[in-house]
């Protein structure tokens, strides 16, 4: 008998929860045999929704607290207070070991800073950082980090960051030889800030010099140029939310067009249910399910918006995260990587975490 | 009689160039009886064009020259060997007062470092910045700065955008009272870089306080949440270049829904018109011309791969600075501004532009 993964669920962060978490679940439940799931929240809400879930009978746990993160907390507050939470109490059940992995959809930055102190960063990594994927021309999806847990970067992070970067395309993207850019205003060699300048070096004299494309920019995240695109966290939240707000505009456009005449109604008839086949590669609930990459445990977040359909892709996510290891992976690419770096006599400066 | 506006052309910028810049050229003509142009480039190529442009017809003058700045040229080497180039001869029209704005669709760095050496900053702006529209989910457009000139900017460098952002999009976009917002990666106070909390605290000292919304994120640009978006010219750029890459991402992918099935191709037949027309707010051509801002003349860069009714958009933006006299209403600001800020007593430092 295979071990079943444990899978830690805050049920009191997002828009809609306990609703759409619960009913995640089942939906990934009905998908595998193989998982279980630890609920942390209020016991009777979460109760009414699960007993009705067919494929989460005799499949799940739960943790009854009624204290939770609000969306506005500031990340100091949250840890101070929010020791009885639910998303602390169910990043705790990773750290005990009684999950494998967390998922929340609750405020960004608490779950950070929760899993932080609580997890701890992976050895040797300076910063951990937000990685999400983003869906691109090509079909597939671009792995983009940080998304806003660092907003300054220096060169050896950035490259913490592109190796870190390299384990989840591999692992939750499952694209054997990723490619790597960093994002900046040009190709060109002089182009950008000088963080950047040194770290294309560090990773030139790296052994992911071979995945190492150069420099990117903004628009070759949608057309996938590269599988993982390396940027400090301020613009690569910046970049994200471009994306999404360009996408919701040409989406309302499009959709104004179809009922804005008679005939535009009609062509809809025809038109509706292969449109909607095509737009599912760029649907943001199949690409929910962003990691807090970096740290002696994982954690996944959802967006806080999502339904039970987004919320399972990010059980899905956070599955294939434990299922493959990522940190072990992480763990041996930095080593190999600090090797090269340090055959190359290139200092990876030593500059710790702060919290 | 009105007198004439006089519009240089770099007509060797661009992929398509002399073609599309002559055929701008004679679409703005036909729309208005009050501009001539100044042509320079290839005298052959151009007047082989011009003569089978009706609306041009006596209302230009081509200066020969077969110097051209490649796209890959850089700044530094297109300022010492292109002083015959069609581009910098087309910006020496300005500063011979031979022409009231020069457009071109060539190199941006190289426009930009020409512009900055023959036109000279406007005084007291401390670095020129370039400004563009981006469409908007309201229907309109946000002005969007800077795009890429300054990698870093101080904070009274960003609150100098602030201010000349604010002339533009009362000038170009034709809003009476612009609102305007930093871009950051949250609304709340603590977030960001510290130039981004100075440059708050200058906002809200000056006589801008009563347009300034606040901290925008990378969405509120597309969603249209104030006039004008105010950011260094990395994060401008990498957002400008995320935002359109995004939207021919999903164009992409309707167009795909359309063909891929004989009931969606029928589809397009009825709906096509429609969305076509739904799609006009948003077409990149309809928001061609971005603005070279902070110069003593006015300086218009056109999109490199538009057509001549994107050139002909980028040639009524240029109309509308010189009739509303941009630079004017630039000066006027600043000059408020200041009085308003050394009143707050906060300093503006007086650190100089490099060239």
């Amino acid at each position: 008998m295979t071990k079943n993964i444990k899978i830690s669920l805050d049920c009191m962060g997002g828009d809609k929860a306990p609703q759409i978490v619960v009913e995640g679940a089942n939906i990934a439940a009905s998908k595998r045999s193989d998982i279980f799931f630890n609920f942390f929240g209020d016991k009777d809400k979460i109760e009414n929704i699960a007993r009705n879930c067919r494929h989460l009978q005799n499949r799940y746990k739960i943790f009854h607290t009624n204290e939770s993160i609000s969306p506005e907390e500031k990340p100091s507050v949250a840890l101070r207070r929010g020791k009885k939470s639910s998303m602390r109490l169910a990043i705790d059940s990773v750290k005990n070991k009684e999950s494998d992995v967390v998922i929340s959809a609750g405020n960004t930055g608490a779950l950070m800073a929760m899993s932080k102190i609580v997890l701890r960063p992976l050895e040797s990594i300076n910063r951990p950082a937000i990685i999400t994927a983003i869906p691109n021309k090509k079909g597939t999806a671009t792995a983009l980090l940080d998304m806003g847990a660092n907003v300054e970067c220096s060169p050896d992070v950035l490259l913490q960051f592109a190796i870190m970067g390299h384990a989840f395309a591999k692992v939750a993207l499952k694209i054997e030889n990723p490619t790597i850019g960093l994002l900046n205003i040009g190709s060109e060699d002089e182009k950008g800030h000088e963080e950047l300048k040194i770290a294309a070096n560090l990773l030139r004299n790296s052994d992911l010099n071979s995945s190492f494309y150069g420099y990117v920019e903004g628009d070759d995240i949608t057309k996938g140029t590269v599988d993982v695109v390396v940027t400090d966290g301020f613009t690569g939240n910046i970049a994200l939310k471009s994306i999404e707000g360009s996408a919701k505009l040409v989406s309302q456009i499009i959709k104004n067009g179809f009922s804005s005449s008679f005939a535009a109604k009609i062509g809809y008839l025809f038109a509706a249910s292969a449109i909607k086949r095509a737009a599912k590669s760029i649907d943001p609930r199949m690409h929910n399910g962003a990691m807090l990459i970096g740290l002696n445990g994982i954690s996944v977040k959802s967006h806080g918006s999502t339904d039970a359909i987004g919320f399972a892709s990010a059980i899905k996510v956070a599955i294939s995260l434990v299922t493959k290891d990522i940190n072990n992976q992480i763990l041996e690419e930095l080593k190999t990587a600090e090797e090269s770096i340090s055959k190359a006599n290139i200092s990876i400066s030593s500059e710790k975490i702060e919290e």
